[in-house]
């Protein structure tokens, strides 16, 4: 529990503006984007820091005190990385939302922690250059969350994820000292890759103030390719299948039967309700390689039994196809009052395992489920519809996700792939992780963060 | 000072035939690829470990006894990495030279660390894959080295460097104790991500005992166009504006005039030896986009005042262009007894200022250099041909050296892009690197080995 003393420092560094201490306006903090049935705890108060300096002063007073902090940027998180189940001080970087230097030569970026994916993308764009990590969320989600949690989305399968992107890192340390992690250049082999370590660590390590990005060439060109199958097994194996045909899509994307349908009830945009999986594959580069791509992908296709391929290449009916691919998180909440969006992984050849098995376990435990998922890394995401106040249900729910983490771990995958641990699945990283590693993990926090004040609860038990 | 007792229960811990001692066997073991006019010192016994389990007790022995551990695969290494300055054991990796597992529906292989590199891009390629990391060693180096110098190459530029293809690795700690990092998977977004940590930690972390390389598609072909320029700016241009038409070459390397006629002199390929600079832009990608990316970079090549270009479309002749490019060190190795190759990298817009400051400042300390580079990536290596043994030549050097790195520093660059810091550099690294990063690092290298028997008088004091 912060003091009130605490509160009145707080307020002596940033002014009364920067500092949210009402009820009511730390209610919107007690909870992220995660569905999870866990009780609301409130921050003690919540600080817009706008520079640097503020916060090393409020990291001192905080290291000093013991009070937790967690940074928030959108508030987007999947899995309660941004909750405070201990209280202390959120710091909210929406106001630390600039794009510093944006250097076309270099193909790099400077950015502010609280700057929206897509104001990236878009600038980026404007020189003909790509910031290629894509959450679901991009369009409002912050890059110092995606650094926190190494979110990915669909287009890693080409791309690779966000610490792929990553030069170097300014960071505030707990104590309050700024460091500067990594080079600005392409490549960098002095030292130790802290930059990396950073990536992924949830807020637990250290606090990101700046990031210098790598952007790449826009692709000149995109199609999307849309494919049902009858069985799961097929569309799992065309996929495979579309890679070892030498094309690397951007992204191949899935939607199981359940996902068709409530897609379909939500925004009625023409998809066939009666097929057991929809493939959506994109293809990027040179418009003079799209027809031989395109023809190579097809002819995968149909030897794998899909039926009613469509074809699209303007822009326009490719962003209908992704928004409705999006929408399935929003289509499903309105199956119950609540959705849970898991998030698993698995090496491709035991992907339509993980499928069938996820769908049973669910079916067993009488839960709704849409499966999602960029199916070319081997990622899915359950997104289970259920009532979270309804005890007998969540005990289901409960005891599904605990069936689905196993089988992922038995078909040689892991609990996360870009969501993270938050909060949420801190209880399974012991049957996850090598307890070795984890020792060693626990140690690097001891370094960075010896009072435990950066994101307690998280990652860790 | 390894004691004969140690050495006698090495030897029953492994057997005669996998221990080395004897003073012309250790002499092999004295120096690897690095021309640094450093002291020899011997260590006091090679290994030929061939397990996972010799590894483990090999280190349970040295941690115990407080003996320094040095891997070796190939010993290719540049910066005096695989160097014994406080003598002990070195573990030599060439028996564990197996590829584990390849798979290529999920585009994996598992390797020991002594798999030269080259194999593991013969048998990818067996299944139409590819592993890109390419140092211009790879026909001979191995990937246990590749990972602890994260070493890269010329097509980094477009693929990244080794850091981007490592999924999980096995690697024994200080005390014996063997450790899983990482996951099997594409992505992977529980807990801190100490295999990129290990990544480029040069063997002072932990041994690595496994690898699981991720595989991407094989591009379907590629062509090499070389240029002239009459200026290095003109070439430097050139080079950042084949980016900016959102063409991303997998190459784009350079040779200065005097790499052009030293190499000539070698081999008499038949390069024009009165020019300033060549570029060698090698493009990937589908058959059906060649014609496209090439008459782009023409374009720019011509707008950029380039001569006398050619196009390499045949195998044979691509091969043999970078035959030639990979020769510059051998071939600057004939202007004087030695040659010592650097490595320093600025971002891209600063790289005519080096290039032509690195000119300068060898000229002004009386120095023949030759320089070479991946300079898509903002990359150079100089090339220094001199007599180590003449004492006024060495100082020369060593003042050139330290300017080239001051300079590099200046233009917003760092001092190793691909070599790693080794004991060559690690006199430089405190004015690179942030002071509290440093302390980080040495704190996370105390947890990772507290006797610092792993690779000691390396990247760090």
């Amino acid at each position: 529990m912060l003091l009130k003393n605490n509160i009145k420092l707080i307020k002596s560094i940033l002014g009364n503006n920067k500092v949210l201490t009402s009820k009511e306006e730390l209610y919107c903090y007690a909870q992220d984007s995660t569905n999870s049935g866990e009780d609301c705890v409130l921050p003690d108060c919540v600080v817009f820091v706008e520079s640097i300096e503020e916060v090393q002063e409020i990291l001192k007073l905080a290291n000093k005190n013991k009070i937790p902090v967690v940074c928030r940027g959108a508030g987007t998180n999947m899995v309660a990385a941004c909750t405070c189940p201990f209280g202390g001080i959120v710091l909210n970087f929406s106001r630390m939302n600039k794009v510093l230097e944006f250097n076309p030569i270099n193909m790099t970026m400077r950015v502010q922690p609280g700057v929206i994916l897509n104001d990236i993308k878009e600038l980026a764009l404007k020189e003909g250059l790509f910031y290629p990590p894509d959450p679901s969320n991009y369009k409002v989600s912050t890059i110092g969350g995606s650094i926190a949690q190494s979110s990915s989305g669909a287009k890693s399968l080409k791309y690779g994820t966000t610490k792929d992107y990553i030069l170097s890192l300014k960071v505030v340390l707990a104590d309050g000292t700024l460091v500067t992690l990594g080079a600005n250049t392409i490549k960098d082999a002095v030292g130790y890759h802290l930059n990396q370590l950073i990536v992924g660590s949830e807020g637990t390590l250290a606090i990101v103030v700046e990031a210098e990005l790598k952007l790449i060439p826009k692709p000149e060109t995109r199609s999307v390719i849309t494919a049902y199958f009858n069985s799961i097994e097929e569309a799992m194996q065309a996929s495979t299948e579309i890679l070892k045909s030498k094309i690397l899509p951007s992204t191949i994307d899935f939607m199981d039967s359940n996902s068709i349908k409530t897609v379909e009830n939500f925004c009625a945009i023409g998809l066939d309700t009666s097929k057991e999986a929809l493939l959506i594959i994109e293809l990027e580069g040179f418009e003079s390689s799209m027809e031989y791509q395109k023809n190579i992908v097809l002819k995968v296709l149909k030897n794998n039994r899909a039926e009613k391929f469509e074809i699209a290449s303007d822009e326009i009916e490719i962003e209908k196809i992704w928004t409705s691919r999006r929408s399935s998180f929003a289509a499903t909440a309105r199956l119950a009052p609540d959705v849970v969006s898991d998030d698993i992984i698995v090496p491709r050849d035991r992907l339509a395992e993980l499928v069938i098995g996820c769908k049973n376990i669910c079916k067993e435990n009488h839960l709704d489920v849409c499966i999602v998922g960029h199916v070319g890394d081997g990622n899915i995401h359950p997104q289970v519809a259920l009532d979270l106040n309804n005890d007998d249900k969540f005990k289901s729910y409960l005891s599904a996700k605990s069936q689905m983490y196993k089988l992922a771990m038995k078909l040689g995958g892991t609990i996360s792939a870009e969501h993270g641990v938050g909060k949420e699945k801190v209880s399974y990283i012991e049957n996850v992780l090598d307890k070795n590693s984890i020792l060693i993990m626990k140690q690097i926090k001891k370094i960075f963060d010896p009072n435990n004040i950066l994101n307690p609860g998280k990652i860790f038990k």
